[in-house]
């Protein structure tokens, strides 16, 4: 039976949005997501699971408990990036199916009820927001949003939902408060796993995210004429900020990280002196207090570094998430079963932002993660060995376990 | 006459081409430039010169001298970039007028003919290379490159030639041999005499310019999930390097300059670590070995920062212009009639390039600078003191006196 072999599921879903140029490309509520939909929910009844769609269009199969408890959930998204690779988001629908069947017929009927939730729009595939669908689970997505929000055609979540069948204004029945813990499987779109030869990451919280957006003011100035002493060169004093955005996540040390992605300069002639530059800081720490230090630190510097040259600065915070801790009843439960595998792991953060941050607004969160090979994600070359994937599978089957039966 | 109020003349020019956003615009071979190529020749016209257009469309008004010796000229040019002043180009051919017209009447005819010589397309205002007049006089320009170089809207350098009956087939007939010296008034473009309180500088030499475009290879990296430790960031090493290009000049000591104006990254994103960047490096010295110094200084800062940070660089040389110095008769010139007159100066290197760097590959030639209120050039904020002005065209008249008379 197809739905034994994780290769094979991760296979069949990654020719649904197959793009031509390489990739996948799975926007959701399209065509090639609602063939993913359906093709998930037939895996999903061939493994004995009841299968519904929620308002939004999250995709759920379940296992009924022998109490009437707190929902022991599992999932992840299947819409994608364009050029997605073959994991992200499949991986934890595919691994928590696995699971899912696997538990049933080795163990019959949990306790607790057992949940597959497929969550629609994680990434931000198709629309100007992303985590559309677990933000409808935990009660935070309405009918204003869905209008609000809309792709590069200008076609609004509503009216994309419209199109299939799904009714904007029943938004508020996706809310969910019976789920008592929600572990997520993903791969970890790093590489520490694979530089420290490790098997399994073991989330114990999602990154705190703060994005900046700075504008460097100087002076325009012939770049012959005007002496190096006179001039209010905005990019090199944009440089020197750089430099000291990237020494302050380092001299905090790891997990800190900070980037600076974008740059631009104006006039942006080779023969003139810049006179103001504006670049983007993603900075993000897993500790609130970490999180707080290295956005401190790194503004002391910038304005520093403007005094000293002369030049005028704004510092704007675009966006500010603290860190999200998991539930330690999950990373104790993951833990155990992966000692009891002896599948090699260590403790880690995620830099990256997950449903299950989302999912930790209700109930308890956790998340499980496979190597990436290089690190690579967001792209075709995305992988992970076979044998990893299936430990990570084995584990979260067993942390699963244990929360419900 | 308004032939003698240098301020007036500039006011008439500057109301050509004027744009309704500020500044004016003057590209070769267009209306608003005919329309000042016209006055310029009225003006000559009336000061006693016989005018005459050469084969490009310099414009050319002459006082024979009393012997058949070489041309002593003085003169700048008439287009402009856009948006730019009432001084950049205009302020040599105006005060060359002046000049001319004083020393006819003061003193009659010259011993060796004077000549005022106004270039065409000095700028690069419209076409895809610049010094196109003075280019032109030294049997340097030709139908060839008239059929190459083109404006935004694809319009040939010929085309736009046959458009107001010049005929590229005669380009060649534009050379001059006859011309023995050639005595250049701008402004400085910079702030060095302002900030000296001088009213002159003597020209030297015409900065030598080494433009560079280097290409900084890193890995694309999700900015969250992969710690500081394994990147290869393209952007804090391009930011280091353009720190080290600062560096680079200032140790090397004043008139040194080089200059970082444009810079772009890939993939542009806040949230992945940037995988390359190209920047362009502007680097000047008036001293030819001092120039290759600074390129030397520059390049081996660059290769060990990239072999440094495990990083990918291609430095790509565009353009090399060794200095060109100025003709030491020249300097003495102008240095004697700035001292006759009192008036204050120095000696110092040009960090811009002019037509008369193109000049002295046939003759002798020279240039005098006024100062620039705040540095200021290309744009409508560029300005003079009065007085200053009517200072440096009363020094280059005592020059071409002691040149031509």
């Amino acid at each position: 039976m197809i739905t034994q072999n994780v290769h094979a599921l991760l296979d069949a879903l990654y020719t649904l949005g197959k793009l031509s140029e390489g990739g996948v490309y799975r926007p959701v509520y399209s065509e090639p997501w609602q063939m993913a939909h359906r093709q998930v929910a037939e895996w999903m009844a061939q493994c004995g699971l009841r299968v519904r769609a929620d308002a939004v269009g999250n995709l759920i199969g379940r296992i009924d408990g022998s109490v009437d408890g707190p929902v022991v959930a599992t999932g992840s998204h299947i819409d994608t990036v364009r050029g997605g690779g073959r994991l992200d988001g499949a991986l934890g629908v595919v691994g928590g199916l696995i699971a899912l069947s696997t538990l049933r017929s080795q163990h019959g009927q949990p306790r607790l009820p057992l949940e597959l939730i497929v969550t629609c729009e994680e990434e931000g595939s198709r629309f100007t927001n992303n985590f559309w669908g677990s933000l409808s689970i935990v009660g935070e997505a309405d009918e204003k949003q869905a209008n609000q929000h809309h792709d590069v055609d200008g076609v609004t979540i509503a009216q994309a939902m419209r199109q299939i069948q799904l009714d904007p204004a029943r938004i508020a029945q996706a809310a969910r408060s019976d789920i008592g813990w929600f572990l997520e499987m993903h791969i970890e779109q790093g590489a520490v796993l694979e530089q420290k030869q490790l098997d399994l990451g073991i989330v114990t919280a999602i990154t705190g995210l703060t994005h900046f957006r700075v504008t460097v003011t100087g002076r325009a100035d012939h770049a012959g004429t005007t002496p190096m002493q006179i001039r209010n060169d905005a990019l090199t004093g944009a440089a020197a900020m750089i430099l000291a955005i990237e020494h302050a996540a380092r001299a905090l040390g790891a997990p800190a990280v900070a980037t600076v992605g974008r740059i631009s300069v104006e006039p942006g002639q080779a023969n003139v002196v810049p006179s103001s530059v504006l670049f983007s800081i993603d900075a993000r720490h897993p500790d609130r207090s970490q999180q707080l230090q290295l956005c401190a630190d790194i503004r002391s510097e910038l304005y520093r570094i403007a005094d000293e040259r002369a030049l005028g600065i704004h510092i704007e915070q675009l966006t500010e998430h603290p860190p999200v801790p998991m539930a330690p009843e999950i990373i104790h439960a993951v833990q155990a079963a992966a000692e009891e595998l002896g599948v090699s792991h260590q403790q880690m953060p995620s830099g990256a932002g997950h449903d299950a941050q989302i999912m930790a607004r209700r109930c308890k969160a956790g998340m499980l993660f496979v190597p990436s090979i290089g690190g690579r994600s967001h792209t075709p070359a995305e992988d992970t060995a076979p044998a990893a994937l299936e430990r990570g599978i084995q584990v979260l089957t067993g942390a699963l376990y244990r929360l419900a039966y």
